[in-house]
């Protein structure tokens, strides 16, 4: 470990060749990878000790990315599952995961994570920590100091690429939260350990009052900071409150402290937004926290649709990607609900990349269109083999045509010889383009 | 049969007594839903013959009704088989329902669909025209008039109360589109039926050139117009396009027209839009038809997502539908495929509701948000019957619950113990608003 964080290689003017790789596959200039990064717009998270496969880069006008979240409870607690999980989310094409963990081998779990994602990984550190001071004092609100400290520093150590750290969940905003009530309170796990422990030990939060300390770990291992939003709204009713914005505008205040030690940052963002206040919730971001990458969660767009909150979450996701958001935190059906299973994890990981993928191509991201050309002329010319090959999920799609065989092969069963695409061409007007 | 059509019966003062229950379903006046009838922004498909439970106002500002299109084809042409889609889509919640079939027994399944179905039927004749003409003279370009208008008449005559009439496939567009090539061409299929049969038979479309016969069949049933758009983009890359365009601007001259004759009228959209062009395509629409109720397919949002087009079009329809779309027609997991199972259409029903009241919410709509706020409520109290009573699909949700109990009953196996809603309530932090 050089001590050496990318954002100081970079402001050497020493650019590290991953950069040159991740700017081609996003179609852009290597400088304005650089430009991104050293103006806080973008991130790529790498820890000086994880050695990946996949780095990515999220922000600056790249592809929107996916993150998939795993993670043991104390209901479901084995490794084996979550290394299932985890290949699920990586198969599926998340470009990120997060270990959540909270319940039985913790460590251990989230070790095997790091060695085996070739996507960089994400975790919660204060989660540790509760779980330590729930066994070993009894109760949440009975963390300390160093409880917390040692968490980030061990998640660190081992490799983690970005931590969430809820450094806005202040004694301030609290006070804002108690003087403007909500139908949801605090619906954030780490938001709710952290507002606990400030309640009942009446003092600030050591990861806002201490967030050098906090930029100390960060910095020797250049993990990457989430700033945890702790006060996101837990249903539409909730969304964009008093405190919601005010910890908005500490963790924009935290941000701009990370990029000066040299530590990249990106924002945490909700959680249940209706769809009218999506846009301005992005671009409340954007100003708040001078451009650093938006990372949100969801955002699902109704609460009554637990079971579907993969698709509410896609609905919120495509249009808060559509309007600058970066980074896309999956959701599963089975959100609200229970730990969500290995095909959850897939079928969040799919919703996810559709939404993104539906920013991209609306947005005009270099090369986002050409998949859906490609796919187009192959529905042209009822080519399905490449319908298939192009597909988002190809075992699904071939599942799905295979399950229900025409007796014309070259048409499917929805219109049979009725196919508009072959009137079209029997009627002798054929694409121009199509053909090309 | 009185041959008073609705918008006749209103133009007199004559306000039907079903028109208070719809209103006062919707929130809505009385007066302002009979306003928004006579002004063409609403409709309410329901034919002279056709006695049905549930009759809906599509428009004029009310809730985003759902629709789920039904029907065989050559390859599954099963009765039985209808029956237990049209079960699934009325029973997942589905405002109305289209009868699209082309292969097997098809009188008698519209027949049995408008019998059995507690909701609007709809049905697009000209492919029973085009089925007819195929049998009995072996060619879809040898449909003649009479079996065009013998058609509009059988089905309007069965009880059907609106129709898909694909009245904008004119010679004159037909130019457009080849002076303006696309990838995809035509994908509809009455658009593909009646551009082939305008090319090789050289004549306008009769749906268009006889439009006022048309009008006088809807106008003895009252069954209301649905004006197709057999120029819909296919793919993406066509969308917004000249031909779409030039299309829409027909349409929304044939609307008057049949306002004026005493007519009920809407008109269908895309389709595959990208997100940016979603909005603009709603006020296009809005403008040119002056206000006619728009009824979208999908639109799906990305065309590389085949076996997840429910949500594509979850998101691409409730971003049209908080622009100001009218009626969502579904998309399940099986279109591009294969022709939907009960299971699929349970699923694009779900998903084209979520992305329904998702608008609805957004918009303001009378009540929309109060679902929320119970849902909301019964999370705040980690009331777990409440949360799967207000589901939008409770068994779904009562299943994905159900198979991951966690030891303690009060939580969810997400979070077990760190139960964030726990966390808080056990810190003393109490919801004014929760608990009132």
């Amino acid at each position: 470990m050089n001590g050496k964080t990318l954002l100081e290689r970079l402001r050497k003017g020493d650019i590290p060749v991953v950069l040159e790789r991740l700017a081609g596959d996003e179609g852009m200039e290597t400088e304005a990878l650089v430009e991104a990064l050293l103006e806080g717009r973008a991130v790529v998270p790498s820890n000086l000790s994880h050695a990946m496969e996949r780095p990515c880069v999220v922000g600056g006008g790249s592809r929107v990315k996916v993150n998939a979240n795993l993670g043991t409870s104390s209901d479901y607690a084995g490794l084996d599952d979550e290394l299932a999980k985890l290949k699920a989310a990586v198969d599926a094409g998340a470009d990120a995961v997060m270990d959540l963990s909270t319940g039985g081998p913790i460590d251990e779990v989230r070790k095997a994570v790091v060695a085996a994602s070739p996507v960089p990984v994400g975790t919660v550190p204060i989660y540790q920590a509760a779980v330590r001071a729930q066994e070993e004092r009894g109760s949440i609100v009975a963390i300390t100091e160093e409880d917390i400290f040692r968490a980030v520093e061990d998640h660190c150590a081992s490799g983690v690429d970005f931590i969430t750290v809820h450094c806005g969940v202040t004694m301030g905003v609290l006070e804002t939260l108690k003087a403007n009530p909500r139908v949801a309170d605090i619906v954030s796990r780490g938001g709710a350990f952290l507002a606990g422990w400030i309640l009942h030990n009446e003092r600030e939060n050591p990861l806002y009052e201490q967030f050098d300390r906090l930029l100390e770990i960060a910095h020797a291992f250049d993990a990457a900071l989430s700033l945890g939003d702790g006060f996101r709204p837990g249903c539409v009713a909730d969304a964009t409150d008093r405190a919601q914005i005010q910890e908005l505008i500490v963790l924009g205040e935290l941000a701009e402290r990370a990029r000066k030690a040299g530590v990249q940052v990106m924002i945490e963002g909700p959680g249940h937004v209706p769809l009218d206040q999506i846009a301005s919730n992005i671009a409340l971001e954007k100003r708040l926290c001078h451009g650093a990458p938006f990372y949100v969660l969801g955002p699902i767009v109704t609460d009554v649709a637990p079971g579907y909150d993969h698709i509410t979450a896609a609905i919120g996701g495509a249009l808060a990607a559509f309007h600058g958001a970066d980074f896309l935190c999956y959701v599963t059906p089975s959100e609200h609900l229970r730990l969500p299973s290995p095909e959850d994890v897939w079928d969040g990981v799919m919703a996810s990349r559709i939404a993104a993928h539906a920013a991209d191509l609306a947005k005009g991201i270099p090369g986002a269109l050409h998949w859906d050309r490609r796919m187009a002329r192959h529905r042209k010319c009822l080519d399905w083999e490449g319908q298939i090959r192009e597909a988002i999920d190809p075992e699904r799609a071939r599942r799905l045509r295979e399950s229900s065989r025409p007796r014309d092969e070259e048409v499917c069963t929805m219109c049979s010889e009725f196919c508009a695409i072959r009137t079209v061409r029997e009627a002798g007007f054929q694409a121009k383009e199509g053909i090309s």
